[in-house]
């Protein structure tokens, strides 16, 4: 296996429960894997040294919650309120989604999400066989899930045929392309499924050991229409299921109770943060800070660009660091250094993935680099704080996965960005002509 | 005077009261103004043709209320609570500037706001003479004040002293530079000053014909205690002053009363909203809405960079638009192109320069370009609603002052990047060692 290291470099670490910032460092890498990080030249020698000085280093980020493809679908409806413009503007377009279509789209999404910072996704939409081969091409990591929902009561399971696709594609693609690809169970939300449905799935998620992937109480609507239906919360409902007998991200968690909160951190589930979309179409503030005070695990995503409008994790930090000052008055609530661990190590954890999240011996070599020589990036003071409220995700110079430079300056090394912008517009004609 | 032709661009003006996006458009440049924006190649000749063909024009970004130097404080005491932060952390550096880190300061900040688009900007702070200088060498467009603060009741005029130097500065740099360099008055606020003083000040900014430049009702302990001291809210106070007998830009404005917004609206004065200084520190939602609805001109500022962490007006438009939407539950409250006007048009007349803010025949050519041509920004199928949502600082190809470029593809052609990093490096030195 060939090694490398990046010398010189700022080194942006987690140790002791707290980010630690190394001026001037050196990170090793054998073959996928980190094997050294430290202030010290390491004995050890390497195949080829980087040198990364004006550089910062820290681990990629993890966006735990996305609907890669649509990508295609940024600027549709904007500021519209939330039922038209699903309903009368994504729907609609959605329905046109081809296999082409979807491959551009997700490729899209690849692009961006490397040029700023993102190594890891959890994805939940449609054509999932699609998502991993571009994922696995491109050199990426993302946990694949293929949306189940079912509007007819009473539908069987083998009808609504989910579970057997679902099935297959674990079959077919988990842990494939050296683990970086997974393959997650998702149910769309409590609204959009049925309750015997639900739990047949959650014991064959459970029998795989694989993640479950779902929207939990993104609007007040909709939580307070499950507690009119059923007499339980959004949560409530599926927990008694065995839902969250999975580990379990549940996105948004924007509106639920505080009885909510104690059944999500008994059983473990992992709530997504997305605050960009949660602001856009005015879902509200999820109670991030009692999450955090109860030792939840609290992770951060994009959501779809649809309602965002792009996949930069750089966005969301920043965005999720300073809304619930503002919203509580409070400006100690939200550290730079708590949000880049939501944005990192928690996102990992989420994933069920414990190697990755943060730059130490042992761990994958997921790495990206800061390009600190812009003014807007002086003085670096405190570097948490620098990355979340002063950097841009096009600051990210290079993104590394499992230890290759996938993205650099600009170029792609393992994806064709004219071709995949050929293909875009394509789409992009395909679906508004 | 020489004439440049900026063709085959995508080119976003506001007409009729919206903005308008003309897909592959030519906008014509004599000297320093606008003389042709168009779908059709105009009919003049032009001394050089400059082909921005994937690339969107738009107006140049005005931001209405910064600190520029406080860039060499980016990153301190981040995550304090406002007092603990402002008075231990803020103060005693500030204590320690001198006129060479100033000058650092103020060309580090111009460097960043010309990278990110930002064409003209409302300044208060001290030592304005290098202010003026600085962005007259950078061809960039100021209004420049000197903050007048009193802490002592009683103090006569003359022991301020501020009066006297506001006047040689009004005489020595107002409207400079080609106009580029105007002289602002400007008061810090109801809590640092006194009435008589600020009564005074007011009469000789009118005399003058100059813009006032305040803080008004920043945060709800200093709205309250100022009806406790004089029982007045800060807005009736300074009103009955006379201080808004003069154009007037009142930063924050977060907790202005409904009666205040009245006054706002009689005396012409623009509220500027600083949306990621106000989420940060924790001071709350502004009442853009109301504002916007009473038809009070409302435009965007960064505030300092302490406090933000940067002087990016891409990030200032993309939290004001979305932040909104989240507070009040209504996803259509805030628009894109709502917005983009606060950052351009609002600016230009809250600044008093009529003739800057929109692309149209006749006005300056202050002009940023925007490279469509990366993933994040396709498609583009709402041109206001992808530069607001989508883009970021960095996407800037290209500013233009006055028909004069003055950054372009990473390139500063007005100013010595190397010697201003270098100086804001040993600035830094003096300042926390």
């Amino acid at each position: 296996m060939s090694t490398m290291l990046l010398s010189h470099a700022g080194i942006l670490t987690f140790e002791n429960g707290d980010w630690k910032y190394i001026p001037e460092g050196y990170l090793g890498i054998n073959g996928d894997t980190i094997d050294y990080v430290g202030e010290e030249i390491p004995k050890n020698t390497y195949d080829t040294e980087k040198n990364m000085s004006g550089k910062l280093l820290m681990p990629g980020l993890i966006n735990c919650h996305s609907h890669a493809p649509m990508v295609l679908l940024r600027g549709v409806g904007s500021d519209l309120a939330l039922q038209d413009w699903l309903f009368n503007k994504v729907f609609p377009i959605e329905d046109k989604l081809t296999p082409s279509i979807m491959k551009a789209g997700y490729e899209l999404a690849v692009l961006e999400m490397l040029a700023s910072g993102t190594t890891s996704f959890t994805d939940m939409y449609m054509l999932p066989e699609i998502a991993c081969e571009v994922v696995g091409a491109a050199g990426m990591r993302c946990n694949v899930a293929r949306i189940m929902q079912e509007f007819v009561p009473g539908t069987s399971y083998e009808a609504n045929g989910r579970g057997a696709e679902q099935a297959a594609l674990f079959d077919k693609y988990n842990n494939t392309f050296d683990g970086r690809v997974r393959i997650d169970y998702s149910i769309h939300a409590e609204y959009t499924s049925q309750p015997e449905l639900n739990a047949q799935y959650a014991k064959e998620c459970k029998e795989r050991g694989a993640c479950m992937h779902l929207h939990l109480s993104e609007t007040k609507k909709e939580h307070q229409e499950c507690i009119d239906k059923y007499g339980k919360t959004p949560a409530e409902w599926f927990n008694d299921l065995g839902v969250f007998d999975n580990p379990t991200l549940a996105a948004h968690c924007v509106w639920v109770s505080d009885s909510d909160l104690e059944i999500l951190k008994e059983k473990g589930v992992t709530p997504v943060h997305n605050p960009t979309s949660n602001m856009k179409l005015g879902s509200g503030f999820a109670p991030i800070q009692k999450m955090l005070d109860m030792g939840i695990n609290t992770a951060l995503g994009t959501d779809g660009a649809a309602s965002n409008n792009n996949v930069n994790m750089f966005e969301e930090m920043h965005i999720a660091s300073i809304i619930h000052n503002g919203y509580t008055g409070d400006p100690e609530i939200m550290k730079a250094g708590t949000v880049l661990k939501m944005a990192t190590l928690n996102g990992a954890k989420a994933q069920q993935r414990f190697d990755i999240g943060n730059l130490q011996k042992g761990m994958k070599a997921d790495v990206i680099a800061i390009d600190l020589e812009q003014p807007h990036l002086f003085p670096n003071l405190d570097a948490a704080a620098l990355v979340v409220y002063a950097a841009q995700g096009s600051d990210v110079c290079m993104t590394m996965v499992n230890g290759k430079i996938l993205y650099e300056n600009g170029v792609y090394l393992t994806m064709d960005k004219e071709r995949i912008m050929a293909s875009a517009k394509d789409a992009v004609s395909e679906l508004y002509n």
